[in-house]
């Protein structure tokens, strides 16, 4: 398989405003430089490539999502001020075969909502729980060599109900210090692309530093790839009969 | 449980246009007028309302879709007249509880590609094709009292791939006689909401005059039906971790 | 509908050697009178009946199972033995239309563990913990008027990996004050019958005597409940080709 | 990754009996010839090993089971010759993350009806028709490079309903000149294991010499292999709850 072609978005809000302070400490390159730092230690030959909102069309040119294999998504403060023609953009390489990671509180992204139809609202706090991230689908490969459960001591807490449809496939089920629970891995395939959804990560704390979610990340990297696929959306046909006689 | 509130959506052009010609003679009071007949025959005591593209707000207000436990949803030629509000409103109440039932031709309506992600296209062909639809799911109360197969004589062919992300639950599968195969029956759950398309009834064959499709719609009304849910969309909450210690 | 006819198993091993001491306070008669009463009183029309492990032929002859839209099924210390020839029978009324509820440790009955194909295994520890039963299903009929999160005071612990094949509905999601997650309420269609699993329930908690779960209960009787099905599993056929012409 | 370990096995009494005769001409080398053939041709560098009901332990010991990634399974006549014992091992091996493919009349086999808990009953005719195997699934591994439709000269006619759980995904639906569709292309998560079940080949046609048929068993192939995985089933444990404090 040729080397896989990763673009991490980021819109880069609390990196730009300084919030938390201290972010800087664990994130000195920002979410998207530790993501992408992870999956260069994950993936070697891959070649991970970043995007901002404050990029020109927020780094998502049609040329940029044409030489992507996998998308990973993070935004939290600024999901409005995403441009509605690069979302249509972004989805129409999903459904023709582009991989998309979501990430935490991407749930309320305009591409993630868009994909999926409902409001994915949840209930969260920010209370430094400990998450335990628990497998439930060990045959999954985005399971493969995760610790179960994979341990992150600090975290925001996510809740049910988390308002999304029924996954595809149901991979990790957290459980946070205050009771509450959270499908926090979650697959969904639309048209020819693959969606991975994965709740832990959050500006106030250093998850994507630990080598654990890297792995998962990267796992979900490759299931999502499809490198092989034209990019074209499923579309309407109209055959005449005789094809099969 | 109190009487059922059906309302019966139809965009109205192939009534207006008379087109095709002779439409009127199985359907003298529209498709709409159709499906409102059948579901007051299997349903005696709904209270059942009609609805069309023409009527101001599309006849789709919020005092009617707040009176309403399930819409029907049935377009064809101008899906793109609808208004874009009207659209949200009715999104807004299938996340609440509204349950929708769309027909035929109305996976391609924008109600209905916002809730599923997708572009829910398909293959079709227009040779009057015999339709036999089977039941695959024999404990869901939308195939009870339906015949295996459910033979339609003559019916538009749809054909997969039908790009919709997989289905809650399949409960129908129809072949034609050209040989394609379609999820002629599926249901998702959108956020508080049921949903179930059903592809069979077209506007140049009398298919809702087919008793055996009667009983189907009218066990999909059923099956949708929450009315005790009250009508408000899952929404975000931030509540402190001392409930439960 | 006609009075639901509901069958309540139960080892009844608990109860005979009196352990643990003192669950014949809270259960003084039986879990399964436990769960009678229960029935009882959110079901007021329906028939109940109880069965034991030591009734001729476990008490569940064809006779009573053909009078039966709802069996519950309790076991922990003895499901060795349970005849395989009365596991047969239930097995044919199960895929033939019969409801089933399987309670806490009933999940490595014979009969669950015969209609899954897997160990049906999992983690647990008993140290009196909280649990947190959690919707994550809201449409559907099991969560109706159950409060989200249902806590239990103190109660077993179950944990992941809970080996069994994807549910086809994943209704409640439970946390424990140890950090363990378990999928509590899970249904499974096999043949023409339904199955819901629900883990809450113990010999050593009071568990059942909560309203809140007797809900529950009474929530899966009544959509595990097929009075209209004729009981037969479904059978080979060998249709000629004619049938649709 | 290490060259796959493929284990076909076949009952092998159409091949004893000569029946049907001309067999020979089109399988020479029996079914289990033909279907090692074309893994030969599709994935070079496995190994392949056939087995038969004759052989001793009906050639799966622990041995070879334990040196198998994936057991293609091959049966008709003879599903109650089948030793018990052997099934159990089977099924541990699949539960431990052996894969199996089942083909065919294997929907009858102990081995996939342990599995799966139902009857796997379904309709059927031999009548020499058409079948179009459609693939709606487009994201599937197992459908890669699978014409859409695959059409097969003439096959025995499998029709609904096939009696199995849901499955978790559902790959190919195909129509027959009958009129009948089957789910002819469906997978299983069973414990650590991975099942594929695909319905076309029957003794009667040389469909295992199609091409295309040969892609997708190696495709399925590919897909259930878990060569990384200890061999070990799902097992019931009992932590303290100090991990994670």
């Amino acid at each position: 398989m040729s080397a896989l072609r990763i673009t991490v978005w980021n819109e880069g809000v609390h990196e730009s405003t300084k919030d938390p302070v201290g972010m800087d400490e664990y994130y000195p390159d920002g979410i998207h430089g530790a993501l992408a730092s992870g999956i260069g230690e994950q993936i070697p030959d891959a070649t991970v490539r970043t995007a901002l909102l404050s990029d020109p069309e927020h780094g998502l040119t049609e040329e940029v999502l044409a030489d992507t294999d996998v998308l990973l998504w993070w935004g939290h403060k600024a999901h409005g001020q995403v441009d509605d023609a690069v979302v249509d953009r972004v989805q129409q390489h999903v459904l023709g075969g582009m991989g998309l990671l979501v990430l935490h509180s991407g749930h309320f992204s305009k591409i993630f909502t868009r994909l999926l139809g409902t409001t994915c609202s949840l209930s969260w706090r920010n209370a430094a729980e400990r998450e335990a991230v628990w497998t439930v689908n060990p045959t999954h490969p985005i399971a493969e060599g995760v610790p179960n459960p994979l341990v992150i001591p600090e975290q925001e807490t996510y809740g049910e109900l988390f308002d999304i449809p029924a996954p595809d496939e149901l991979i990790f089920i957290s459980s946070f210090s205050g009771g509450e629970v959270f499908r926090s891995g979650v697959t969904f395939n639309r048209g020819r692309g693959r969606i991975f959804y994965f709740s832990p990560g959050d500006e106030r704390y250093p998850v994507y530093n630990q080598p654990e979610i890297k792995r998962v990340i990267a796992n979900g990297i490759r299931w999502a790839a499809r490198p092989g696929v034209d990019r074209v959306a499923p579309k309407v046909s109209n055959p005449d009969r005789d094809w099969y006689l």
